[in-house]
């Protein structure tokens, strides 16, 4: 049967980021616990012409031209966010235009013409979703080659327990068959359950109350009628759309941390028993590498523990953990559980499948869609570096979404992957990137910076129109 | 081969509507314009309890129930909406909660457990993407039943030009092996262009200068400094978020019809030129429907006619025309075009290949996703009403969703139809739904009227949380 899968990967990271540890002296946390406890370094942060479109525009363009694709032969793109800049027009159709702008000289107008273009949006996982749909969709034809791209941008309040856990940019992958680096087999384990983990809603006021609350704040008092008159003098709309409320849009999720690390290792759980169900598996024996989903950069390797024990049992080789930190007192006892991650065997374990998959995102953050694709490219990159023969290697991926959904699948390592990867270049152009200050940040998070404060060669937000029929209209270009 | 595609269909339609006479009376429209013009009757509303999520869940329930299937052998269920509730968490988990939670006495809890469910954004098309790339997920494997979800409401603003093409609602398609009711056959026209015809943008309002706008409105002028500092006593967070800038979410789309219909005219024509360079066609011969994504009835019928005559021309067949009405001036004669329209033959063209599948739309109104689809339905219940024999007539689709995409497909219907069309009674239903006064309708419209119109039996939206945590999560239930 042909293989299929990922062919060529390219990416986009901003280029400025802020030290966790200039974030850890601002907030007054201690620096080890973000370092060593959960594996932060840096965080990048999107400059103000830079958001979801003009990332997956960069990576998308980098793709196609570090390939040397004709994207004329392009069957699709797709994109996985869930940083979308509208409620209908995909962001993906922002990408392809600045892309297909770009390529004019060298391919003639629309040269996306006939590629399908789309968004899907679950959480985090959207991005696998577009995989796993245009895997199947090469599959269904012969000879096409498909794109996708994950672009996010993890922004949470100031100050808050998410503020560390920022990040941004885009991973985009080329799909085919007899691919040059992962081939991703026919196995996928699926777990849902709908929670409210971490999710974006519209956070609704009563307009009438606001502006009777927004009189008071200024010393007037105003019965509803009075308010209701005032409010339809106003001239700007703000007031005076008829609507009874508000709906404000925020970009920084509701969510409640701990929970959501249980949503995402029970759907893990679920996920790997649906795969076991489908095909057996041996996760020690079978998988050399394990890539996450990855929030925080040590979020797998934190979760993943008592799965780790479970399949111990499997390999009937959890006698020698019992000899070094005794039985557990039940099932669910966290205390062992803790002893167990700090044991040399488990220690071990996370060096040879899990830390080089960490790399990157401990330098970069959390990218939400593209953090699992980023993992795989952080593995490969390492191993580059390393000289490792990681040919014919499975790898197992674990994602997830809030709100929630985990898909658990297969892929190997096929025998090109060095020479796709080795113009990749990541941990030296993560290592190129300029630091910027906890006050220039704060500006450019709460949007009083309004000019970027880098100047780029790359595709970026020129303006968003501001006249009556393409009001809100967003215009990119390199 | 083995044939792939809907086997059943099931929809929801709100139950209350505002006759387009009614509404044509109070904003002084000419009726026959809307009527005849237009072919609008009534249009579908949304009641107060009532969302794209209610109505997807209902679908969801529906086809369920009527098809008596059981949801643990169900693979995926994939929604397409451009009325999303939410960023980051589909609006079809929280269909899918809903109807989890109502299927539990029957099939115990987390029936859904291990199917793949997912949104799809590409305003109007992005249903017929998950139906795309659900039949590839079918084919890719043996025995697979997917459940695609159409769900939408079509609000724009009071008085505006598009206010009496409106509407709501929710179509689901049941797709799998050797189906009942519509094969769909492999080829696939696409044709994409980033535009602005159409897109739901958020409205960005600067704060400081909203707030000192307020003041002027209450007669005080603030210094930024004096605004700056009353802003930030503000409890509510509504001015106190520090950011500098609100981001207003509106149902209401930014629009220009005209541009937009020549987008979809030219979506279509590319994608059809896509098909035929895949399979030869002509569609007079091969196509016995042509069935259309429909913003209002006749939409279809008023935009195809260029092509019809390229379609008569294909078929040495113009000449008839020419000695009817003459020859046009030029390509882009729009009055001659006007006249082919009126023509004895056009008319007969569209009772033949286009009108069975309008009159669903023409009383429900836009059901933006699920309105091609509801063309499919309208089709095989006037069809199933009028005892015609359409069993192996092959039908043409076109999809289109602004921003802009189309997709060119082709169905053939299958033998055993009529078993499950026969308990779809869909105009019995709309003919049974409740009529409201214009001024209800404005009351749903601005949001003033809080509670529902009618008691209903079916999924609604119950409550929005309100504590911090899970602020915004919305609760459904039966």
């Amino acid at each position: 049967m042909t293989k299929i899968g990922i062919d060529a990967i390219s990416y986009y990271v901003p280029s400025i980021y802020v030290a966790i540890s200039d974030l850890a002296e601002c907030r007054q946390i201690e620096y080890a616990k973000l370092h060593k406890g959960l594996g932060l370094h840096r965080m990048a942060i999107p400059d103000a012409d830079e958001d979801a479109a003009s990332f997956a525009a960069n990576a998308l363009l980098k793709l196609i031209e570090e390939n040397n694709l004709d994207p004329r032969t392009l069957g699709r793109i797709y994109l996985g966010t869930e940083s979308s800049l509208d409620g209908a027009k995909p962001t993906s159709t922002y990408a392809v235009e600045a892309v297909e702008a770009a390529l004019t000289t060298k391919y003639g107008e629309r040269c996306l013409k006939n590629c399908d273009v789309l968004d899907m949006t679950f959480a985090c996982i959207g991005a696998v979703d577009a995989m796993h749909n245009s895997l199947d969709w090469i599959k269904a034809g012969k000879g096409r080659k498909a794109i996708v791209i994950a672009s996010d941008l993890a922004k949470y309040e100031l100050g808050s327990t998410g503020e560390y856990t920022q990040g941004a940019g885009a991973v985009s992958l080329l799909l085919c068959e007899n691919p040059s680096i992962v081939s991703i087999s026919d196995t996928w384990g699926v777990a849902s359950q709908s929670v409210g983990d971490f999710f974006k809603p519209r956070r609704k006021f009563d307009k009438l109350e606001t502006f009777k609350n927004t009189a008071a704040l200024l010393g007037t008092k105003l019965t509803s009628d009075e308010a209701q008159n005032l409010m339809e003098k106003d001239t700007s709309s703000f007031w005076s759309d008829g609507q009874a409320d508000f709906e404000i849009f925020k970009e920084e999720p509701v969510f409640d941390g701990p929970y959501s690390n249980e949503c995402y290792q029970d759907r893990i759980s679920e996920a790997l028993e649906h795969f076991k169900n489908q095909k057996p598996l041996n996760v020690l024996k079978d998988w050399h590498h394990l890539l996450f989903h990855l929030p925080y950069a040590y979020q797998g390797r934190r979760m993943i523990v008592a799965n780790w024990v479970s399949w111990l049992k499997d390999n009937q080789s959890i006698q020698d953990l019992y000899d070094d930190i005794g039985q557990p007192a039940s099932e669910q006892d966290s205390e062992w559980l803790r002893n167990v991650s700090k044991t040399t065997k488990y220690q071990e374990f996370i060096t040879q499948k899990i830390e080089r998959g960490e790399r990157a995102s401990s330098d970069i953050g959390n990218m939400y869609t593209a953090s699992i694709f980023m993992a795989l490219l952080s593995l490969l990159n390492s191993a580059y570096e390393d000289d490792s023969n990681i040919s014919g290697n499975k790898i197992g991926f674990f994602s997830y979404g809030s709100g929630s959904k985990s898909k658990v699948f297969e892929g190997t390592i096929e025998r090109n992957w060095k020479i796709k990867i080795k113009d990749s270049n990541l941990f030296e152009y993560l290592n190129k990137r300029k630091a910027i200050s906890i006050e220039a940040y704060e500006q450019l998070h709460n949007g009083s910076q309004k000019s970027a404060i880098v100047k780029k060669d790359v595709v970026k937000l020129l303006s968003i129109e501001n006249t009556s029929n393409l009001k809100g209209y967003r215009f990119y270009s390199l």
